[in-house]
């Protein structure tokens, strides 16, 4: 059996589904139209119960949640170099700027698009709104000025660190910040897109 | 060097501590006092840019992020069998958890007392706070029903799971809502509050 991935075009899922490219894994992937609400769906909350994507189908089971499958891609996967596996402190700096991104950088987002999560008036919603850019430039600025080694995320080895940032980054603009203002990841980002296996993936969700 | 826990009493840091605590680690534990700012201090900002704990200082560098931290306790003292460390599977199951803790349990709560890091009118943060009992109680729906295994959250095994819900557990009157409508975790709440590590470290915290 295969590896299935459900993904939405453009989402947060576009990290794991990089790394499955990356890793050179046979899988087949799966557009869930969120704007549609496909995600809650019966079928699919039956699949997650969090209608959330990306869920990854293996034959043991169910993965949710970017950080847990970009780390068991690179587990399954060893030959393609993800992650330094054996290595607790490396590992788990791997662990520490991808925990960033899905609990403050997602998060920060999320209250443009997804505010209802958390609060019910609609002068709220606006009010967080209001506030994306500064949370996500902020973000970005400690990113850039602390976490980022260079040239990739974690210096010299790529790693699923670089995915999960290239993905926030993608939203950059969409979010009302400039990214010029963060040079580092913004040569970043447009290295990943010369990578082969990004390229196949952005089609892939574009098409 | 022993390693050097930072935390904030009864914060989310409770996780990380407890793991140290039960590895048998050799660690100081370090008090941050949230209340009057200390952890805006410019020692502490220089340690941690983040301005949050908890931190883990080790001999090759800080850790930040209780999903990296847990993982890194249970890769350094494996003879404490914190988690599956060669099943990437099991392993990516626990962190999926753990990361639905940190991006989505931790988040519901924050609205109530941190409302401001994504809106800035008073009429938003009331707005927040309102909703946090429900936020809450739905997240600890999701959990009861679907993602506890029993007698621990991954099943047979105590894991690093299991100390990150209780911590979160741990705040549940607080934030509103009735631990009763969820036997499960309620039990699983007593029950960690029975293993001599959770013991000795609710007694150093509350001390």
């Amino acid at each position: 059996m295969p590896l299935k991935l459900y993904y939405a075009r453009g989402a947060c899922s576009l990290a794991s589904h990089i790394a499955l490219e990356e890793a050179g894994a046979e899988f087949e992937a799966i557009s869930v139209n969120l704007a549609s609400g496909e995600q809650k769906n019966v079928d699919f909350v039956e699949l997650n119960p969090k209608a959330r994507i990306p869920v990854l189908v293996t034959e043991d089971g169910i993965l949710t949640e970017n950080p847990a499958i970009l780390l068991y891609v690179a587990m399954r996967f060893p030959e393609a170099n993800l992650a330094p596996l054996k290595d607790a402190f490396k590992l788990a700096r791997i662990l520490s700027f991808n925990a960033y991104l899905s609990s403050t950088v997602h998060v920060a987002h999320a209250h443009g698009p997804r505010g209802i999560r958390w609060a019910d008036e609609s002068s709220s919603l606006e009010d967080m709104k209001r506030k994306v850019p500064q949370t996500m430039a902020d973000c970005f600025a400690l990113i850039e000025n602390d976490f980022f080694e260079g040239p990739w995320v974690m210096g010299q080895d790529y790693s699923i660190a670089d995915m999960y940032l290239f993905t926030f980054a993608t939203w950059l603009e969409a979010d009302g910040v400039d990214p010029s203002g963060f040079p580092a990841i913004l040569d970043h980002r447009n290295r990943m897109l010369e990578r082969p296996a990004v390229k196949a993936v952005m089609i892939r969700e574009a098409s």
